[in-house]
């Protein structure tokens, strides 16, 4: 993809929350509530995970860069941060709450009304130095990507020892743990 | 799992088809037709292998356990079976293909009717050797997850230097393939 095609992040970003509820909505907890071990997520936390970032991330850091550029940078985002998200909730709850804020933001993306040279307007990620606003959005779909990619494998981790001899044809299976928590 | 549990493979199972309907069904082709580089696959050709692994591999090697047991070797799995599955078709097409073939190949296990104890039954894979049906059905489950793993990489893979500097934190953009397709 040579240039940031806006249209494309948003037809990404709008199916998110269909493939989840698709996958995980009244799956048994014997999949949504085991992890991969120790000090590592199940699904139920990564859906939770994904509602704080739409809090705390995307659309505030895209107005954090259209308000004040690079004089500012954006507030550190808490990859814990979503243990009150979760809190006394049940997985449906969580589903339905991650489709509702994923729709309100895509409704504040639609009405910040982007021209492509605003994609190339700057802001300050406290870590990574300057960014510019396609970035962000491309990383936003990436987020999603890399957590659908981490569901998957969170999913097939609680057959491994299930599968036998086929776990050496399994993709999945051989997937290490990358990002931090992903 | 300490034991396999047949209603929750078949509950997996179940939505695979949805969950690739709600992720593929009209996303633009600049996510849906491009791969990860030479003799790669698109998520086009996932969905053609996945319809062809309904036609010529769960079912039918359940099959041959249960009426041969270890007396006769499973057909070899062709990869690249798939060919004639895609040709002239819609991706739209596939997912209602997928979505057919997979609800008639789980009506064909539940009336199998099987029990615990034929869990254990055992058959010949070409090069794995001795194979039970338990092991069998969880691998349909982990083929699915392998291959949703596979489109999330795939389809993150087309922003992979559009996200910039966030490359560094998304886990989906550091996974190398795994299995041969997948």
């Amino acid at each position: 993809m040579p240039q940031h095609n806006l249209d494309d992040t948003i037809s990404l970003l709008a199916r998110t929350p269909a493939t989840l509820n698709a996958l995980l909505r009244d799956l048994p907890d014997t999949w949504t509530r085991r992890n991969e071990g120790d000090n590592t997520w199940d699904a139920f936390n990564v859906v939770g995970h994904l509602i704080h970032a739409e809090r705390a991330d995307w659309i505030p850091r895209a107005k954090m860069i259209l308000d004040f550029g690079e004089a500012c940078a954006f507030e550190p985002f808490d990859r814990e941060g979503h243990a009150r998200e979760i809190q006394g909730k049940s997985l449906s709850q969580l589903l339905d709450e991650f489709s509702r804020v994923r729709s309100e933001n895509l409704d504040k993306l639609r009405a910040f009304n982007l021209q492509p040279k605003d994609l190339e307007r700057r802001g300050l990620h406290p870590s990574l130095g300057s960014v510019t606003l396609s970035q962000l959005l491309a990383t936003w779909v990436g987020h999603d990507l890399t957590h659908l990619h981490q569901i998957s494998r969170i999913l097939a981790h609680q057959y491994r020892q299930t599968v036998g001899p086929w776990s050496a044809y399994l993709g999945v299976l051989h997937c290490a743990g990358h990002s931090e928590k992903a």
